[in-house]
């Protein structure tokens, strides 16, 4: 291909050294890159604070919907790690933005419906908009056509969009009157994140895309989603920060969502850790299914621990 | 199109006994055709009592996965009409016989893994397969990684198959036990029927084609669907009665399942009623999204209504 440049492998201080004084901005996905599920990488912490020494400027952006931006900052917060909210981009927040800046909902008049779980609706509610939805309890009762406090009375005429993500409570209520909605025109379908799966304790479980993608099948119609790859997510971090993409370094764990989102959107460099669901030879291989990152690295804290030398 | 003769309204006793000497067999779809959920339609006893009569033979063939064909005998029987296991093919039965005629799974040996109602682990029960996961009431608890008692001890190394339909308690436990057999290639996957949506009291709920393409997204591979219109539930039919398909019709209420499964079979006929999901505009209409039915009438009773005359 035209163009690829083998990627190189973070292995002495003098590649370290070359990465770091590169770029001003780093873009981390979090799940697989700083931590593994409740569990710290090795020098995570090490790692950022040498950013912040070196004046370099952090941003988390996660395709996971599940929390708000506030909650991410607990769960910094948790690993000693202090985060600001504005730092933090989620699919949530991305769709919220979508919402609100593409398709240009009016809080106060506009509703949307929500399938996934609170991290979307509190997104939604920090920007004046009222949702419905998501995890109200009366979607944990058993479904029927008859007695659901969704359907008796009819569908919320003032309800304009689907927002649709990760909910690991889903059941057939949930899904019944999501697509109630998604059968209106006049409603717009929104998905979170496309991602088919996600990594978790060494096993592969369904993903964001997995339920929207079974919403676009019963409804017939495509979602507009959010989530990395997609450029509107990136375009939205680009604008809020006022950045240079020449210096900025997208660093993640997946080719075909962090990766490609880097180099889709030109950014100056890619990182791809191998401690989440990728392999060196994943990286190094040539394959139109996926782009190649700039640089790699087994792990984060490796790249720590070469500077620090 | 070529060969395209435009649909044959069923409207008066002379068009009515027509349709009824052109055949000797009939295959109904049931929901739609025969009932609307616990309701029967006008004249249906009535009308199988006729053909029974003229010597004709009829045949259910449902979609449905949820319920076995003992139990749809017994829906007969609610309504006051005797029917025998054998008249009666579901998605489910279809299904079944697919995992043991074409994929030859050997009972006590091979496992078959239900992500699904009751329906299916009874035909498969049936024909001596012991199937996994379905109604266990162990996967009605909240997943988790950690704990569940489907990943604990390890998968279960006899499941060579999946069989996938619709199941109305759909969660996430579920859908994450079933993506690891389906992460084995040894593991086939199976599809109960492809129907995206359902009609249901007015509204259009989530079918098992929703419930069986998230899996196919979130495991990366495609289903065999033995449902309607596939050809392997005709050629079983066919090949169990040795009908003479040219002096078959199949009737039903769907364009592209029901009558496509009669025009792609090359049945002699297709009837499609209205009172189902279809109009007299869609019946009419010719579009290459759909197949045309030969006759099609407002509901099957009244054809008995016309023969009566």
């Amino acid at each position: 291909m035209t163009g690829t440049v083998t990627p190189i492998k973070i292995t002495n201080k003098e590649i370290a050294n070359d990465f770091l004084n590169r770029y001003d901005t780093f873009l981390f996905d979090c799940d697989g890159v700083l931590w593994l599920g409740n569990h710290l990488l090795p020098y995570t912490k090490e790692f950022l604070d040498t950013l912040t020494k070196l004046g370099k400027q952090a941003i988390f952006v996660t395709n996971n919907s599940t929390k708000s931006r506030l909650q991410y900052t607990k769960k910094f917060a948790s690993f000693g790690v202090t985060v600001k909210e504005e730092q933090i981009f989620t699919s949530g927040y991305a769709s919220a933005i979508y919402v609100r800046d593409f398709l240009k909902l009016q809080p106060g008049k506009d509703k949307v419906w929500v399938f996934g779980e609170s991290g979307i609706a509190d997104e939604l509610s920090k920007m004046g908009y009222e949702s419905l939805g998501g995890v109200d309890p009366r979607l944990e009762t058993e479904f029927d056509a008859t007695t659901s406090p969704f359907l008796i009375n009819g569908l919320d005429e003032s309800v304009t969009a689907v927002i649709a993500g990760l909910d690991h409570n889903i059941n057939y209520h949930k899904l019944a009157i999501t697509l109630q909605y998604l059968q209106q025109e006049k409603v717009h379908f929104v998905g979170t994140n496309v991602d088919s799966t996600f990594p978790q304790k060494g096993f592969t479980f369904p993903g964001a895309g997995s339920m929207v993608e079974s919403l676009a099948f019963s409804s017939g119609r495509r979602p507009a989603y959010c989530g990395k790859p997609n450029m509107n997510m990136l375009n939205t971090i680009v604008s809020a920060f006022n950045l240079d993409k020449s210096k900025c370094c997208m660093v993640g764990d997946r080719l075909n969502t962090d990766m490609k989102f880097g180099v889709e959107g030109k950014l100056g460099g890619t990182l791809l850790v191998l401690s989440g669901i990728e392999t060196e030879e994943r990286a190094l291989e040539i394959s139109e299914e996926h782009v190649n990152p700039k640089f790699f690295a087994e792990k984060l804290g490796d790249i720590y621990e070469l500077y620090k030398q």
